[in-house]
């Protein structure tokens, strides 16, 4: 049979890894595929780079509209990145009746739905593996692994630059802006790492996941995104006193309060007892750890990044679409795993609705009554504490309370938070960061 | 559209989770299978108990065959375990045109080849996702997942039996016997324990991932199968003070040795290091490491037995059957993730001929150049030395001298014992237990 031919729109770092790993594993793959898989055009800006990539034998174009118009080619693969040209190519390589493959977390999540719909109208596949966790196949065992279950939660570390840099404040007691820059000087952050660092990178993965846990679209635009810019070393060391570490988790759980069902959805720096195994999930590795009512407790664990990890992903959508492209559409794996006339409509929740519990720590004159009066806010809160320490970060006359709250209410830690803020013994804003037992 | 008729070949744990699991959830299943999926035949040897489970409106019978050549009947899953009554049935099923879902790792792991050819000539899937790990979709993630992957290695704790035992065996410093008595009264150890700490379980489960990791026949009388039930507590200790665990592994990899290429295959007790994530899976818990060239180290962790764990990934494979039986079998994943007429004849290796690090035990009178004879068998044999260890055990004469080796081929570490277990001052056996760095 003839080999399916690839186009990739872009060629850089994770364009490369799948040229080459193509390359590279050639006669693995086909033997897996039972067909060859071949990249036969590429559009780049850079055509002379891209080009001593490819080598010869390979059309290279700098206009990505002629890969996605030309007749021969089989799978697209979108590798530009953004959101506005990479919708309009994948869009139009959809009416044009070819197969989709996408890195791009940010066009899944915030275009997924128009995207997925116009394949579904036009029975073609687009695939995303690459865009969540890198080459661990997560999308995969959550679409097609779990199908037995309602799934509860799922919960990652699903960006490798912060889970570096706060692996690296926790090992070496730095704070925030050294590790940044020495995590930019190794190349393991970006120059503007806006996107990381405040959170939006792990908010996208997240809102994919969330659509395929729970069977509702895509809503990037309800996610809550916390990133780890404001995070104190001092909290850091803190956590750990009390058996914590500090991770940046995107969660998304079903809920159900006094108003109904609801959909959590929210990434923010978070405290995880030590002792499990995803608090020791460590550097710039990923790991999603899945709650199903039937199978339980399951974790995945991989390179969240790169070049070859995230072309493994890219090539196994590849594969899969080669092996799937004969099916009956009705046969294939739904593209956000429930089939597109059986989404839900449950809610994304607001963040005061949701419960969780809270690590506080409030920086206060050292003077009598001071527990007593932070005590009767939560309980006039109905907060119960679960621990509480007591520091002097080094001078007399001021002292750090750190307390951890049990389960309550984001809207009750708030309005305690606005108490407390305003007791004259307290100096400055109160640290709240979220606390999650993952048992 | 009319609902996948399936048909339960034993109705025991596994067959009333899947029942079960089928019903609480089967709208979220349906929702992501585009069909209902439902059970309308079950074979028992027990018909009363049966119809407890499954209640009215599902035929109950005490012969197998009659589900097997029941003309309604879509999937027949097969959960009687064992492996001949259940190779005649599945066969029949296969030959009567019907898709397959089993559990049976023995099963798989034995007749797998036959199988798997006979329902390639008849054009049906025979899915066994529950037979490696439970409901880790493990088989999933090497036969779709990693497709781009030249697959290097897969070690896993895949028996939740042996790994509660050596749990235990560790937390509570108690030997082998006493744990494993404890671990019959609570449910965790079957009444004959043999296939579990022996490490025959492990080795079907080994022995599968091994063909679908490598393109290989399954050879399960090829696999090296070595059983904890010798293993001794103070070896755990010791391998504790050294900075390391000892789990019950199953090694596959790929290897080069001056006699060509070759597949490890072997299951026995391994040190590995403290720090690795897989080293701190505790309980009846499984997880499996992979490394593979583009995606690097990915683990994969969770139950791998109880009902409904392994239901979910019964129930997983009916809806990829559901989802797939419409494709032309030629767009199928291969039931051996390769192509059936692309599977290699790279051979399984001997234990003597691989290569792997060493954790010995010598129990000696305490004289002088004893240690020097030791370093120098270990020297003549070109064995180098990463650790020494040297114990009292409590009386005055007797020291335990541990080692810990670099690596070194196995037939050169055997030859040194039996040099070593020959020196008049040695008093008994050496122990030996492997050790993987698994960096």
């Amino acid at each position: 049979m003839k080999p399916i031919q690839v186009g990739l729109l872009g060629i850089g770092t994770v364009g490369a890894g799948t040229f080459n790993v193509l390359k590279r594993n050639q006669e693995d793959i086909r033997r897996r595929a039972g067909r060859g898989i071949e990249v036969t055009m590429v559009a780049a800006r850079n055509t002379e780079r891209a080009r001593s990539v490819t080598g010869d034998g390979v059309q290279v174009v700098s206009d990505p509209f002629a890969v996605v118009n030309h007749p021969d080619i089989d799978i697209v693969v979108e590798l530009i990145g953004g959101y506005e040209l990479s919708r309009e190519l994948v869009l139009q390589a959809i009416a044009n009746g070819k197969h989709v493959v996408t890195a791009n977390k940010a066009l899944v999540a915030l275009h997924g739905n128009e995207i997925f719909a116009a394949a579904q109208e036009k029975g073609v596949i687009v695939a995303f593996e690459a865009a969540v966790a890198g080459g661990i196949p997560i999308i995969k065992a959550l679409r097609e692994g779990l199908t037995a279950n309602r799934i509860e939660s799922v919960a990652g570390i699903i960006n490798g630059t912060t889970n570096f840099i706060l692996s690296e404040m926790r090992d070496k007691g730095l704070d925030f802006a050294t590790v940044l820059a020495q995590a930019q000087a190794l190349g393991y952050a970006e120059a503007d790492p806006t996107f990381d660092i405040e959170g939006v990178d792990a908010a996208h993965k997240l809102t994919i996941m969330s659509a395929i846990a729970f069977g509702i679209p895509v809503q990037f635009d309800k996610a809550y995104v916390e990133g780890i810019s404001q995070l104190q070393a001092v909290d850091i060391r803190y956590a750990e006193q009390l058996g914590y570490r500090i991770k940046l988790l995107g969660i998304t759980r079903r809920t159900t309060t006094a108003a109904g069902e609801g959909i959590e959805l929210r990434v923010h720096p978070t405290l995880i007892p030590a002792a499990r195994l995803i608090a020791n999930v460590e550097g710039a590795m990923n790991a999603v750890l899945v709650h199903a009512d039937a199978l339980g407790v399951t974790l995945y664990y991989g390179k969240g990044a790169g070049a070859e990890p995230t072309a493994s992903a890219v090539i196994a959508d590849l594969v899969d679409v080669t092996r799937l492209a004969t099916v009956d559409p009705s046969g294939r794996v739904p593209h956000l795993a429930f089939q597109p006339n059986q989404m839900s409509d449950v809610a994304i929740m607001p963040m005061a609705d949701i419960t969780t519990s809270y690590y506080l720590r409030v920086h206060v004159q050292d003077q009598l009554g001071v527990m007593a009066d932070l005590t009767r806010i939560l309980a006039d809160g109905n907060i119960s504490i679960d621990a509480v320490l007591q520091k002097e970060p080094g001078n007399q006359t001021d002292i750090d309370i750190i307390m951890l709250t049990h389960q309550t209410q984001e809207k009750s830690i708030d309005a305690a938070i606005a108490r407390i803020e305003a007791m004259p013994a307290v100096i400055g804003k109160v640290t709240r960061i979220r606390l999650e037992s993952l048992g």
